[in-house]
């Protein structure tokens, strides 16, 4: 069988790059096209020396173009800013192009409260509808019929698998819920700015965009859906001297009177037929390193008598599942492939 | 004037090797005498490579014997576990010598509390009443007086500075109180474990001893002092790659109608005369690196107006300020020294 | 078709766990036994948390016994200390089963100079005559019909690999070649020792067994048969603040008159066939990022005319390249099935 | 005594820093001025939040005028690019002013090595035979009489400072020197790039600029002079992902018969009152760590018998002993201070 022919938008940071290199193993798919207006003409491959002698690696990078792409491609993965994707996942998705966007700008029904956090005027309002939110154990059965989807960001895959099955079966209230996380330096793109330099980073540990980070609104929507109703959290990101992952401490109060092993189960029952959600051993806690490179969630579940509340830990690969990886298993799914077909690999470690 | 004799019980961790570095520049005390059973009879700059060359490198090792001490300094640091520190504390102060302890036994006041935490039979309680908790900002005048200071723990050193200012002058509730910490490498000791290791611990974090870590009965004592009422929090510690460095993240809940600005000056009231800690511009946050290898507590401030929070971020150098550095400035402070003798560097970056 | 059965002995290093990763993928093997002391019982999923949900996590963990693992394996991984693994894989080979061994017993030909540099007696020498070598890109028929294969050491697959082309045909000097290795911490093994603690490793550089390390003679054998006469190199390692990698910088003197353009063709032409070694376009130097987590080596070439040099520079993952993933590798040319089987993984950065 | 007044020209990148750190705790100096084209007009603290209440915080940034400088300093340290440096240090000194220059503009006595390696046209070719190159070690007496010190490159001051005892003793051969240097992040600048990012460096390792680094002609000029004939070296500079430090690893051929033992107290006796320079025990090899911060410069020394070579190692921190730990070195000596003012801390680690 002929394999899906994919097209990359946006080659030059973090996600494109993860894109490329899990495409290279792809059962199914295969890049055929990469874009990027700074660096056309070059082969992918000298642009990406990791990539050589691996499939892929001959792509010419070219520059945009709409019609092109429709003609040479099956599906497009957008890896470029929020405001620019709108634009051309409206394009290809007119032109009956199959796209999964890694921004932001499909992923908050609400335009307005997009358009509140983002600043910017959303002008494919249109397709807001048919977008999917992109969280395969959510919303598998929606994905699999999209034509376009929302690939989650980063943060909110950790705090929303983190939170879906005590929040979605009353375990824990929804008020007071605090979202302390933490992310490898990878999130913070690869830009040439001076606060992600080696030295600047390498060593220290800080805190930024405390209460108003523009994930937040991602995570109380989908909350709220599972909630059964609006809830406002507090979302707090910081910086670790590490490549890749996102690690979330999740403080809630229990709203039951379960005992830690019930909560447990409930949690195991929840994730029973998602292979890449882990709950683990009770006692045991996530450590980013035990999930890098793969798709896998792992979460630990801790109870505060003394406090009464539940601590969630959740942990990820921010650039797999919190970005690239995910975006191929929702194309997986886009076209009636395994959810895991080429993003089934171990996580890399030590 | 002859300067002060300081012996250091416990040479072989990463308090006692930051207490060694600091003597070297000290104007007036200097090291004369280091214990270790392992490493007796060696020099400490043979032990410590980085001390040749400089004050204290020719100290010969010896075994611990607590009249030979007495003889032979005025002021002891004792860098050995708790329960040992017990012994050591008491037959040295018996002996009439001025006792700094960095561990656990006598910050706790109250004995029964200490034995449920700690999981030891306290054999000095004779000692308690007389021991000062060593938080120069807020005891300053009994370390004065002081013949053995309790030195605190590096987590509630960051903790209770934090939260000083905001719970005395009731702007904020004590109830809900979530400190998330996060903590350098150092902070879990120089003990040969594997959780340890470079490949461990590099590129990965996670979170460890959720809501039963030692250091919470400490941080609730002076938390309850300042509040003027019992209080509980929720301490929950992270291990971070890096080697020195702790950033806590308070999570609080507003109890008045004071704007940033007024809470701001609150904070800088509360630590007019104190050189030591910083409170940031607003909209600045803290960072490990802008402390390490100091003295300094650097708090930054954000109020949440969706969540009605108060989010207190404080840093600190865990093994300066959170541990060696803060020994060495109450010792100072017990022999009528300025406060920042030998422990007013500016921090090293990058 | 039945997998073939894969045995791995030795499973609390950083080699063992690496087996356990690449063979999750293997599309034509699979594991059934592990053996370690001191995990016996255990199920390996629990032993490596990073393994759960994937093949091979619900072995449960045995001690080693020789006619046990003859029953249930078709080829067995050593990844046990030298002088162990001359034992068990004398018993393996003796019982008929394939052995790969990850130690250094079956490397050097000459059993005086391994028993000179390894200070123990050789209990096995009958076997070093049929033990092959296990470096595909110059034994690749002799390993196809190997029972033993002597899988070499990282530094000596970085060192061999850079020089081959050069040394083989003449192009440098025999003399005066010096060999500045540098390596990852998971070469230092995952004993718990202070030396390979994140605090005394992190941050900082150094070198250690300048002159006498054990990979020094395994080098000047493989050297001298490529060379045609007998060799003695300068080989010296150093420790960085990195998880995986080696970069070797090799100093070499010119022995002829080729220009870099040419050089680089003898090198291209030697490593034709070979997907595994990437000689880089001229000008472009090796970083060990681009092949973490591979089988690749990456070759960059620079000619110093000031100096009469060629200067190599090679960069492997350590781990994969030079332990295990090659040992795989060995192990699918034995088997016949293709080299790359379950080891053609892009690289994984950043 | 009225301190004396300095003055700091560049103060973006890490050198500056680091000057602005070590006079915040210098006995007889101070920063009155600090000149910025960028930055012009903030707090000095505002830029560095780690010299928030500290000595320099409150100097308000400028742009350079000589005329101004002239006025109210009595020393300045130009931390600009070379080109630039050359300029402004020929306005100071003809207005009378002590300058220490960081750049390359005078370090290189003959002005066509000079701008055959750095492409530029030399425009104070008149200053150069006044400059004095600033290694303390060998140039103390000259320093002291200076107008224009010309401050070393990092690289050069760990290869000089490594192989001066041995060259101008005959204990090895001036032929073949090959040095193989690894440093720091921190060499590279604290511009916006790429290739800078924590993601690029970070768990990785590389060369760069093997065999025409612009170190190479300082480096050969010294040696030279030490040797007492014209040089020609294999000078090899690498990236470690690490903060601060280099540690050179030189590799020579043995010109005498002298045992390690002798040639271990020729270093010794070179380095007899210099108290900034440790030569190991031998059996020792120096870590960057060891002098982190300080100006140290720790060297080790490994005889090889079998490929008859000395092995130095040395290590220095490169933003410190080579950058702005010597220029304040240097500046001591200009006024007539004691080397060690301002310079005297202990290596802070872990």
């Amino acid at each position: 069988m002929d394999k899906i022919r994919v097209g990359l938008v946006g080659i030059t940071g973090y996600t494109g790059m993860e894109l490329a290199r899990l495409l290279c193993g792809h059962p199914s798919m295969r890049l055929v096209m990469g874009c990027s207006r700074s660096e056309s003409g070059r082969l992918l491959g000298d642009f990406y020396p990791f990539l050589r002698h691996l499939p892929g690696s001959d792509v010419v990078i070219t520059v945009y173009n709409a019609k092109e792409i429709a003609k040479q491609c099956d599906v497009v993965f957008l890896a470029v800013p929020h405001g620019k994707a709108m634009v051309m996942a409206g394009e290809l998705t007119d032109l009956g192009i199959k796209v999964v966007d890694l921004s932001a700008d499909f992923r908050i029904h609400d335009a307005d409260v997009y358009e509140k956090w983002y600043k910017v005027t959303h002008t494919r309002k249109d397709l807001l509808p048919k977008a999917v939110f992109g969280l395969p154990e959510l919303y598998e059965e929606q994905i699999k019929k999209a034509q376009l989807v929302a690939n989650p960001g980063c943060y909110p895959t950790s705090a929303i698998l983190g939170l879906a099955p005590a929040l979605s079966s009353g375990i824990v209230s929804g008020q007071d819920i605090v979202i302390d996380s933490k992310s490898g330096t990878s999130g913070a793109g690869r830009k040439a700015q001076v606060t992600s330099l080696f030295c600047e980073v390498h060593d220290s540990f800080k805190a930024y965009g405390l209460a108003k980070h523009r994930h937040t609104p991602e995570i109380e929507q989908e909350l709220s859906l599972l909630a059964g109703t609006p809830l406002t959290v507090s979302f707090n990101p910081h910086l670790v001297p590490m490549g890749r992952g996102i690690l979330s401490t999740i403080y809630t109060k229990l709203a039951c009177t379960m005992s830690l092993d019930e909560i447990w189960q409930a949690y195991a029952d929840f994730y029973k037929d998602k292979p890449f959600v882990r709950v683990l051993p009770k006692g045991e806690l996530p450590e980013t390193r035990n999930v890098r490179g793969s798709l896998f969630c792992d979460i630990g579940l801790v109870t505060d008598e003394r406090t009464g509340r539940l601590i969630i830990v959740s942990a990820i690969d921010n650039i797999c599942r919190g970005a690239s990886g995910q975006a191929l298993s929702n194309a997986n799914l886009m076209f009636g492939l395994p959810q895991a077909a080429g993003v089934n690999q171990a996580p890399i470690l030590p």
